[in-house]
């Protein structure tokens, strides 16, 4: 940390600043510069040390110069993370897509998408059980029962299934019937269920939150990796703007640095991120050439139908152009669509 | 809803959208315009219509006539909630002030200034149990052992006491200790969080998502109401934005627009909108100018040994001299500051 | 500056940034931390050195210790700067009303509101000849003609006037006729324009962009006092956010950290930041309780029919009813509202 | 438009607002719903009508139906619009890359930077002469010196000219020398500015504001096309947000909206909207797949040296790395890089 003096400081301010840091175990060393006074900090700094130096007198303010986060970051782990789900390797050489209805809504919807995203080369199978809606008058998803019908997708289809999570009590339960725990955008701060998570041994999907920085996507993590899980993958799925043309703005650039600074694979929603079918093959395609290391596509037999979501849901035609599409691109990236699992 | 058609749309395409109106129990009524038609949906709508609607052929868009949520609104209960705790009134014609520290630290920090905070005519005491930090390596407050000293001050002071509840698992242990269930920003939207403290028979105190829209904030003030706790207390604490320079967006619009659309208490938090001690009083006054009906604020015997959020903690003679000022802005806009309980 | 070094950094990584240093003049103090490497950059920088420092190798980032603003600094000028205009005193120990039609439409109007907003004590009167449009099928205001009819109103009130000038090539022609420049939030960063009313001596309104920070605010007023005029008033109207609820968000917060770190007179305008009129008049009281100098105010005699921003402007009686109660917190918080002139 | 009345609206207030429509020479048809009622205003409406029924009693609010813009959409113009530029054709089947320089700096540097991008396949020399600068104390460019140099170094490698004009009064100056006039993102809704460049001939690149909504650029673009100049490109260069890991966030999903809505070709900017070298690439090649006409890309043969932007700037050999997979990923997506012109 470096601790900006005020201009009117003078030598008495920046000896009790120093004086201070030594209190608390740390060395400061003055720099007296044209303007101002600045004073490094020198140890291992925690973050609270920030807010206690800012309040001294005659101090400006305090900057901070490392990152906040470690076990997420490349700087203590340079080689990316590989997550092995039954068979599909993510955050490897090859792109990986995810694929399914919003919400399991029945047996038969959820079949008849399950078998045509696996007939067109998903690797996995995405499916909301738990639904977190903005408004309690909203359907909520079908819970326990929709889970087993993902098991049952799952047995049929050979694909490893995510399903997101919601609260801290059902994460056993949840992480029984499938393969990847899905944290949701709003749960993205939401530490109690984070540290749940954490202490399970399931591959964990972490959506990053609505108006997180990606600073503290990568400390959401963070979270879930100082329980012991270290299996996480980052998915970009829109932030929060002034923009309302789209229904979040899909922040490919964001999702880019969080790879430059993760060794974390990177997941790329652009469904969620757009909310409107039209614009979802075109940002699939970009985030494919931007370096995602897998996609997921809500699909739905009948989007006209669909209970959650479906005007951004591609049905069955649409989603086969995608594919065709995805693996030419992917292809021109060096980054092949990762061939499914023969069942 | 009214169903607005692409300017291409012909008869045959409004009609089916009318004919699957019918077929949801809906009627449909055409309006054919200047430049496209448009057609006015009859009937109790709820919210996915909107998706099912849009995705049909030829439709432009779909436009949301009424608001989401419905008790909260002033438009099904038009008259100001008003919430008692322990003899303190809030959302009548009193102002409230909150105060206390951010986190509670040990027993002579708590008990210090809860004291003080008495002494100074403050009706209710904060402090903070269990923390939310952003980073797993923060100090995260003190548990259960917190509870008993916020306990212990709220015996000795009077003052009924506010803390925050992150787990779902916990409402029930904090709603024995606490007079006031503080549900944070990072979990506005935690919605197994927000139906847990709805069964509770405590009053909330709801904070405003970083991200979320006022029409939002009325949903997870609904995702309680619900629930059957008609308790809850609105407090704006800030929004995020662009700017940095302050730590959050204190949106004193949003928090007048809030009390506009709802009958339910507003609480206005200058200490987390600002995070700088200097803005902290000229923020309060403006909140009390605005029609907050209370004021949550930070106050701590040292800030700058505070382990959470010092540098927006007000010191005990700042604090004096706001009461003083709050005092004088309150009775100006006639609504007094509400005399501290005599105990 | 401060220059971060990566992790990975060697030490002749941090030679090779100081020779660099020295190369362009400056000196390079290395410290060595229990991380990372910093160097303190000793010397009189200029913001561009940042990006230089940035791409050299091994530099992890480049941290700025000062703020980029001089002129507008209260660390250059600590004490209020106060503008005179015909005698009213903008920045100093009372508080100003500015109000007026958005729109100058027809000399009727002009001359009844102008009256009008006299009666009620207002200090300086606003309205628009000249108006920046979103689309341009909108009415983009009267032009020279408004501006005629601004000085009859100023002839027969006595209410000196503020009119927003948009384009440079204007602005000899509007300062004839007025008394203070405006500068509109889309006008913001439109640096020949500051620059030339940067050579009138006219004051100047600046409003707030609607993407500015407070540090380019105080940019942009920088661009007008490096050319000579030192009377620049920073009027908050409303930053752009995610919230659609109000037009734009107040941002109460900013304008009292401008103030913190400005010595030029805020004003606020609550008319455009929230756009709605029943919102006027608790956002007016808490921008005075929050320390604005003076208050900008749209106020037409049939808002129902008003050419442009009516939803905003008070009718007759509301604002006699705010003037009432802005005089009681105004004075409440020892800044009273300047008494008008006598014509 | 559509008039949503209150739920306590009772039939003489509908009667009143149908009469004030009839009054402005509009119908209105009133539909009767379960909750409230809402009117269809019939007739060809103009914006400020909005705001005219907003202020009646009774009426809740008014929406908006159709878009505000006319002359940039595809209701109007479905096809797409193609520029041709001295050979160049922008908007058609092919991608266009522009690069250079961010500022014109010298011939030395403007010209081998020019040779470079021109050996590696551009289309089109970017430039500036004209720098708006956030501060008044940085470099604000060479001015008309650094238009002669852009027309010199057409003159050797035939690539035409893309620079920036920031002042009303430059236009023609600006015109003379260079084949694409550049609006900037401060001055996207510079409307004086905008309409001088649309009574120019030359093409304009219109570079999306850092706050303005896609219906806004449109309408930016509007203002260009009203006065005569319909030979208008979309530029998004980044927009602003809470995210400041990157130097703006670079909204694809907005582009490929606009592109949607309208027929005018869309360039994407990857070098401002992330302001980090190591994220051009990446990003270069998503805006490729999201369905760019063009990209324009910041190059300088120095980035350590260079005067503005450096960090965001490519060195040759990046540059030509960039170029070698465009080439590619342009392929992959039947939208191959246009040849450049024979000299």
């Amino acid at each position: 940390m470096i601790v900006v003096m005020k201009q009117s400081a003078r030598r008495p301010d920046v000896d009790a600043v120093i004086a201070r840091l030594q209190e608390l175990g740390f060395d400061g060393q003055a720099i007296v510069g044209a303007e101002r006074s600045v004073i490094a900090v020198i140890g291992q700094v925690y973050p609270e040390l920030q807010g206690e130096l800012e309040v001294l007198p005659e101090v400006h303010h305090v900057l901070r110069v490392s990152s906040p986060y470690k076990m997420s970051s490349r700087e203590v782990k340079p080689d990316d993370t590989i997550i092995e789900v039954r068979g599909v390797r993510i955050g490897g050489a090859e792109t990986v897509i995810m694929a399914g209805p919003c919400t399991v809504e029945s047996e038969k919807q959820l079949m008849t998408t399950a078998r045509e995203v696996a007939r067109q080369g998903a690797n996995v199978l995405r499916g909301g059980a738990f639904k977190p809606r903005t408004s309690p008058h909203s359907f909520q998803g079908l819970g326990k029962p929709g889970l087993e019908l993902l098991a049952m997708a799952r047995e049929e289809t050979g694909l490893p299934v995510v399903t997101e999570v919601v609260d801290p009590r059902d994460v056993e339960l949840v992480a029984e019937y499938t393969d990847i725990l899905q944290i949701g955008t709003r749960n993205a701060q939401n530490f109690p269920l984070l540290q749940e998570v954490g202490r399970s041994n399931r591959p964990v999907l972490l959506k990053r939150g609505l108006n997180s920085l990606v600073d503290e996507w990568l400390l959401s993590a963070e979270y879930i990796i100082t329980q012991g899980n270290r299996q996480v993958m980052l998915c970009e799925r829109g932030i929060r703007t002034f923009e309302t043309g789209t229904r979040n703005t899909f922040d490919l650039g964001g999702m880019a640095l969080a790879k430059e600074l993760s060794h974390l694979p990177v997941i790329a929603d652009p469904s969620h991120a757009t909310g409107k079918a039209s614009l979802v093959p075109p940002m699939s395609l970009a985030a494919i050439a931007a370096g995602a290391n897998g996609l997921i596509i809500d699909v739905h037999p009948e989007p006209e139908h669909a209970l959650i979501d479906g005007p951004q849901s591609l049905d069955f035609p649409t989603f086969e152009a995608l594919m065709t599409a995805a693996r030419t691109v992917a292809s021109a990236v060096n980054r092949p669509l990762q061939a499914p699992i023969a069942v």
